[in-house]
C-alpha cells in the first residue's frame, strides 16, 4: 500500500483528488456475480470508490469506459517464467498486455540451474515491475535422484528463501511419491510449510483416493495437473485448489460441461504452467484460458472468478482480486465480455497497457553476468557421440524409450499419452561398428553444470526422424540434451548450444536450421518475447522439416530427461525406468 | 497441527490406525454444494480421508453416522465472550454442543475495564480449551471521549497484542467518524493493520455511498451492523464481508428473499455478536441464526457455507472450514439438515457433545483475582442520588434520553429504532424541591473504575416504569449505571451490584427482583452457563414487572451509556449529544 490509511479515506470522500477515475464501465462483480454501470475511483495503487456519485470528486486522470466490462487484473497462481524463455522483465511486459497483473512463478528451472542463487536473482529481477510477480520457494530441486543437477536446494534454503520479500509459499510438490512414501527431506519442507502456514503448491497428476487424499493431508493444497473431468471433480470435492491450465492440454468443452453441474464450485481456478513464447505472442496467456472457457459455454462470472477472486483467496492475498474499496487498483476493460478481448490494462493504479500495447517502459533485467556463466561444456568433437556396439555387424536389440502417436480424440488424454513414454526393446541393424539411425534415433545428454561431466546415451523412438535438435532447455535439471539421427549433426547442433550459453538449435545436414539463443542460465533470452517467439516459429518450422515431435505446449524433446515424468526418461545417468526408478542399458541382453 | 506430516499421510493410506473413523455419513460438500455418502478418516487434529473405501483403514474409534449430514463445525467471527455473562471456559462448554467448534472473540468489554492486562487473561483463560478461541485486538478502548472507561489501550498496545499467540486481528472499528475524519490515532491503528496484512472487522451501521467506500478503503473488511436488505447488498457488492445476526436484529425472511437473486454470494457470513445467557440457553448460539435462515428458506448450502468456508477465508484460516484431507477435524453431525438439529459435534478429532450433552470436561477458569477486583466503588448513600432542580416548586423543562417505541414491523428496522435514541426536551413538576419522577426516569453513572470518582445525572423516557435497575453491564466502558424512578430503590439496586462486585440488580419497593453476580470484572459470574440462564430469566421476569425496556438481543438500559450509538447517551460524564458530540445539561435553559 503506497499511502496512509487516512489518504485513501480522504480520497473516497473527496477531499483529495484522485489519481484515476475510470468512469461508466459495465462491472461484473465478482462477488455477486452481478454486472452493472459503475465508475472506479482509484487513488495511488489502490481502489478507494465504486458506484456512480461522481458528485465533487475531481481526479487528475479519467479514462471513459462506458461500453467495457470491467473485471479484476487476473492472477496466475501456477506458471513458470523460464518457460517462456525471456527475462522477468521481459515477461512482464508481455503478459501486462493481457490482463495478468499478479503471478506467482515457480523458479525451479533456474534453481536447477543455479541453486538459490539463481532463485534470488529471479526476485531481484522481479522487484518494482509493474507485474506483480511473486515466486514460490521450489521444493523439488533436483526433481529425483536420477539427474545431475546444476544444484540442489537444501531444506535450510527453502527456509531461508520462504524469508525472502517477495517469495510466497512453497512451489509444486513434484515428488508425491515421496509424500506418500513419507521421505524424510520432504517430510520436513511439508512440515516447514505447515508450521508456517504456507501455500502449498501441489503436482499430483495420476493420483486418485487414498493416494490423493494422503497427497492433500500433507498439505499440499492446489493442482494443475488436470486432464480428466473424473480426476478433477474428485479433486475439487477433496478441496483442492484445482487448477484448470489452457486448452492445449485438456478439453474446455468437456470441462465446462461437466462443471456446469456444480454451479459456484468454490475452489476452481485457471493458470497456465508453461506458455511457449510463439503461444504467448500468438494467442495470449491467461487471458488465452478464459477464451477458451468462455467459447466452451462456462459461465462468465465463473470464468473471471476463477482467475481473480479464486486465486487471490489461494494465495491468502486478499487485497488482491476484486473491484472494490481498499483493494489494490488492477483492473482491466474488456471490449467483448465472452470474447475476452483485452483492452485496457490497469495495474497498481497505473494504465500499463491498451487494446495489447504496453503504456509503460519496463526497465532492462538485472539478471548479471552470475546467471550468463552457467554452460560449462567446451564444444563437443564427433568422438562425444561415438556408440561402440557389442556387435560390429549384424542385428542387436536395444532399449528404446518410446513416445506414442495417440488415438485418443480427447485434448487432455491425447497430451498425457504423448508425455507418457513406454520402455521397449527395438532390433537395429549394426553395419562395420555403426548402428543404423533413423526409425531410431540416438540421445545424449551431457551434464552441463560442471559438475561431474557425465554423460549418457539412449535410443529413442517417434521423437525425430531426421537431423538433429540439442538444447538445454531440458526439462528439469537442464543438462544439454542432444538427439539426432545422425552424430555429425548433433555435434553442431550441441555446439550451437554450447557457443551461446545454452539455448535450441536444430541441424540438418551440418545446415544450421533454427537456433535460439538462450544465454542467461540456459533458459532465457535477451531479447524481447516477440523476438523470442519469432524464433521460436522458425524453431517449429524447423521441427516440421525434421519430424521432431512437437506439441504447442511444448517440444516433446524438452520434456525426455524428466525424470519424473512416467514411463521412462534418458538422463546424464542414463535410461531411467520411471516405474521401477532403475536404469536400464541401452543395449539390451 | 499435531503431528508429523508424515503421519498424516500414513494415516490416509493405512499404514498408521486412525485415531477416529466417522462412517456412512451423508456429505454436504462446502465446495461444490452436493452431498453423497462418505465416510470421514480423521488422524489426531486432523481429516486425512474423505471417501468410501474403507478397506485396510483400522480406526481406534468408529462412529456410525449413517442417516445425519455431516458438515465442518461452525465459525463464529464476531461476537463478545463477555455478552453470555461467563468465562471462556464455561463459554467453550455452553456452545461446543451447538457445534461451534472455533470462534473469534472481540474482548472490548474486558478491555474498557481492564485494559490489556484483560485482554492477556481472557487469552490465557482459552488456550487448550477443545473450542478454539481467537481474540482479535480491541481498536475503540475506550469508544469516545465522552466515558471514563477503567482502562484505555494505545496503538502500542494494540500492537503487542497482535504478537500474543491466540491474537489474530484488529477488532470491530466502531469509531467510524474517526475513521471518515482521519483521526490520528485511529490512523496509526488502521496503518498497523494494512502493514501486518491483519483480518479488521469492521462497524459501521449507518454508512452508504461514498462515506461507506471510505470506510472500506481505510481497510475495515467486516461489518456485521445489518438491518435492511438495501445497505446489507450495498456492502456485500462492495466486497465487505457481510455478517448477519441472527433474527432478533433482523428479517432472516426478507433478507433471504433478498439473497436469493445472488446466488452464492461470496462473503456473506452470519455471526451472533452479543448472546445474552438466556437466549443461548434456550435457543442456541451461532447454529440459531443457521435455524432461522434454513426457515426462511435460504439454500442449504448457503447457510452452511456462511458459518464455514466464508468465514474460514475471511480470517485467513484455509485449514478450517471444510470437510477435506488436510482440514482440522471440526465435524458436526446433523440429525436432519433443514431443521439444522447438531447432533455429534467432533473439534479437533475428538468427539465433544452428542444431542446438546457436553462429553469432555472442561476446566475450571484462570480468570484470577486481578479480575476480580474491579469495583472501586464505595456502598452508595441516598444523598448520591440526590438532584437539585433550579426550581423547588412548578414545573421545569429537562433534556431527556427517549427511546421510542417502534411503529415498524420489521425486525431489523424495529431494532434499529429501539437503539436509535431521541434528545427531547420534557415538562417535569418539581414539589418540595423534588422532580416528580414516573414518566421520566432519573439514571446515574457512577465511574467504577477509580479513576476520577465521578457521576453524572440525567433523565430518560419510556426505559423503565417502576422501581430501579443497575447495572456494571453498561456498554462500553462499563461504568455502574443506576435508572430508576424513586432514588431508594436506586440506592438497594446500586448497592447489590457493588457488593457483587459487578453484575445486574432490579429493585422495587426496596426488595430485590433479580440479582445476578459477575464478580469478574463485572462482567462475568464464575457460574456455568446454565445457572446464569436461570439468572437472566429471572432478570428479564423483573423487568417485565418493572415495565423496563428489554429486548431480546440485549436489555436497553445496557446500551444507555454506549457514547457511540445516535442520537443520545447518559455517560458518567454526562447527557451526550452523539449526533453534535457534546454534552447538554439535564435541566434544559
Amino acid at each position: 500500500m503506497s499511502g496512509q490509511v487516512s489518504d485513501f479515506v480522504s480520497a473516497a470522500l473527496g477531499r483529495k483528488k484522485l489519481t484515476l477515475l475510470i468512469k461508466d464501465a459495465a462491472l461484473l462483480n465478482v462477488f455477486t456475480g452481478e454486472t452493472y454501470s459503475a465508475s472506479i475511483g482509484i487513488y495511488r495503487d489502490r481502489i478507494v470508490y465504486v458506484g456512480q456519485d461522481l458528485d465533487g470528486l475531481d481526479s487528475i486522470k479519467t479514462i471513459n469506459a462506458s461500453g467495457k466490462t470491467a473485471i479484476p487484473g487476473l492472477i496466475e497462481t501456477h506458471m513458470h517464467v523460464e518457460s517462456s524463455m525471456v527475462s522477468p522483465s521481459r515477461f512482464a511486459e508481455a503478459v501486462l498486455p493481457h490482463g495478468v497483473t499478479t503471478a506467482f512463478a515457480d523458479p525451479h528451472e533456474i534453481a536447477n540451474v543455479m541453486g538459490k542463487e539463481g532463485v534470488k536473482a529471479m526476485v531481484e529481477d522481479s522487484v518494482d515491475l509493474p507485474l506483480k510477480l511473486y515466486y514460490y520457494a521450489p521444493t523439488c530441486v533436483p526433481e529425483s535422484k536420477a539427474v545431475t543437477p546444476g544444484a540442489e536446494l537444501t531444506t535450510d534454503d527453502i527456509r531461508e528463501m520462504l524469508g525472502w520479500e517477495g517469495v510466497w509459499g512453497l512451489g509444486e510438490v513434484m515428488d508425491y511419491p515421496a509424500v506418500l512414501k513419507g521421505g524424510e527431506k520432504m517430510n520436513r519442507i511439508l512440515q516447514i510449510g505447515a508450521k508456517g502456514d504456507y501455500v502449498i503448491d501441489g503436482h499430483a497428476p495420476l493420483l486418485t483416493g487414498r493416494e490423493l487424499n494422503a497427497y492433500i493431508s500433507s498439505g499440499a493444497e492446489a493442482d494443475h495437473e488436470n486432464f480428466t473431468v473424473a480426476t478433477t471433480l474428485e479433486k475439487l470435492r477433496l478441496g483442492m485448489y484445482v487448477k484448470l491450465r489452457g486448452p492445449y492440454v485438456l478439453d474446455a468443452k468437456k470441462f465446462a460441461d461437466a462443471l456446469a453441474g456444480i454451479p459456484h464450485p468454490y475452489n476452481l481456478i485457471f493458470c497456465t504452467d508453461d506458455v511457449m513464447p510463439d503461444n504467448l505472442a500468438r494467442l495470449g496467456h491467461l487471458d488465452y484460458a478464459c477464451r477458451a472457457f468462455m467459447q466452451a459455454g462456462m459461465d462468465p462470472v465463473e470464468v473471471v472468478r476463477s482467475v481473480t477472486l479464486r486465486p487471490a483467496a489461494h494465495m491468502r492475498m486478499p487485497h488482491l482480486g476484486a473491484i472494490a474499496p481498499g483493494r489494490v487498483a488492477d483492473v482491466v476493460l474488456l471490449d467483448d465480455l465472452k470474447k475476452f478481448s483485452i483492452g485496457l490494462v490497469v495495474a497498481n493504479g497505473v494504465p500499463v497497457a491498451r487494446d495489447g500495447e504496453l503504456l509503460v517502459k519496463i526497465r532492462k533485467t538485472r539478471l548479471d553476468s552470475s546467471a550468463r556463466d552457467t554452460m560449462k561444456l567446451s564444444p563437443r568433437r564427433l568422438g562425444d557421440f561415438e556408440v561402440t556396439p557389442p556387435v560390429s555387424e549384424g542385428s542387436i536389440y536395444v532399449n528404446t524409450v518410446d513416445f506414442g502417436g495417440s488415438e485418443r480424440k480427447d485434448v487432455g488424454e491425447a497430451f498425457a499419452e504423448m508425455i507418457l513414454t513406454r520402455l521397449s526393446r527395438t532390433k537395429v541393424r549394426v553395419t562395420d561398428g555403426r548402428i543404423k539411425l533413423g526409425d531410431v534415433a540416438l540421445v545424449f545428454v551431457f551434464e552441463r553444470h560442471g559438475k561431474n561431466g557425465g554423460r549418457a546415451f539412449g535410443f529413442v523412438r517417434n521423437l525425430i526422424r531426421e537431423g538433429a535438435f540439442a538444447t538445454t532447455v531440458a526439462h528439469d535439471a537442464h543438462n544439454l540434451l542432444v538427439v539426432g539421427t545422425n552424430t555429425g549433426d548433433m555435434m553442431t547442433a550441441a555446439n550451437l548450444v554450447i557457443k551461446s550459453k545454452g539455448g535450441l538449435a536444430a541441424v540438418r545436414n551440418r545446415k544450421t536450421l533454427a537456433w535460439i539463443k538462450l544465454p542467461i542460465a540456459g533458459l532465457m533470452s535477451d531479447l524481447s518475447l516477440e523476438e523470442v517467439a519469432e524464433e521460436m516459429k522458425s524453431m517449429r518450422a524447423a521441427f516440421r522439416e525434421m519430424g521432431v515431435l512437437d506439441h504447442p505446449y511444448m517440444p516433446l524433446p524438452c520434456l525426455l530427461a524428466l525424470s519424473v515424468i512416467p514411463h521412462a526418461r534418458i538422463t546424464d545417468k542414463g535410461i531411467f525406468d520411471v516405474d521401477n526408478q532403475r536404469f536400464v542399458p541401452p543395449f539390451a541382453s
